[in-house]
């Protein structure tokens, strides 16, 4: 079996991060797929979907070492393509990547405690983000 | 369903960026998947598979900040063991990934406008790189 | 079909990484699935699952660049919420990716010759890790 299901996140711009582990859980439950996977993907180039204990200062934490791989206010090429201001987010976003496979056991995610499914979002504006949770499995 | 397709992509060397994504979409399209996933990998540890704008300056930006990460011309361990000057490549490699998974609804790729499928090559001299699309589902 | 293993795996501490492919490998000779994908999934948040060329020298590199990323020895918010010690943990294991998916065909992972499957361990202690190898095929 294949479900696919849709969801929107609305995301304040750069470093905003939200805990989608429950959409992501009611997508699971809804799908009645009791063992399989689910594959987390972020439509668009420019935010990540990741798992880490979701607490505002790891998510700090996070978003700093990022900020040292790719500043915000550095020069990039991309900016003179399109005078664009989020050359910083495409780089982030092509090296944490889009997608996340989850397993699924006993009709629930296998994650541990402290680790959450985290959409990050790395463009420097306000964006209306889909997610698709999709479930394979039986 | 399951079915493999295995293709080849000559490269050029470190930082070469090709837009596989008809390469992938075709695939799916000659699976006949109407709902499933498709993952991406790539064989070999010195190259990685990954979601960006495909435009030239974005694949420069990344590929700066690749070689701030893991610079090209530091010492590696890895040099003493074979004479190899790969180092950078096998760690960038490791970093970013060698697989990803994307969504198939209505017998195509969810991606979004500006997201393409890109094999980065990270290896240090011209390679042929095999690449695997295998789509599960139905 | 849709099988489930679990194994676990013994670490000691930031930077122990381990060579996890015969685990994998075994785990989808089990199966006796044929054709399909393994997600191989490490439960918590503090540990990641990638590719390398497995040889201490390149796993050495590795650990240096992540080290360059997120220092252990920096100051990071998450250790402020709970008198932890490994922010850099987070911060690694975040970026890296706590997942993987590999093909399988003719009942074997397809993989590169000098292309290992790997646990890395970047919590700052030793830990029990849970590795899910989730076989989804027929």
């Amino acid at each position: 079996m294949v479900v696919t299901c849709r969801r929107e996140v609305a995301t304040r711009g750069q470093g905003d991060a939200h805990d989608i582990t429950d959409l992501v859980s009611d997508a699971v439950g809804e799908s009645k797929c009791a063992a399989g996977i689910a594959t987390v993907f972020v439509v668009g180039s420019t935010a990540t979907v990741t798992t880490i204990e979701f607490e505002p200062g790891a998510v700090a934490d996070l978003n700093r070492s990022l900020e040292l791989i790719a500043p915000r206010e550095a020069d990039y090429r991309h900016h003179l393509r399109w005078g664009d201001d989020n050359g910083s987010s495409h780089v982030r976003a092509a090296l944490v990547g889009p997608s996340l496979t989850i397993p699924i056991a006993d009709g629930k995610l296998i994650l541990g405690t402290w680790q959450q499914v985290a959409l990050v979002e790395l463009d420097t504006r306000p964006r209306k983000r889909e997610i698709v949770i999709q479930v394979v499995g039986e």
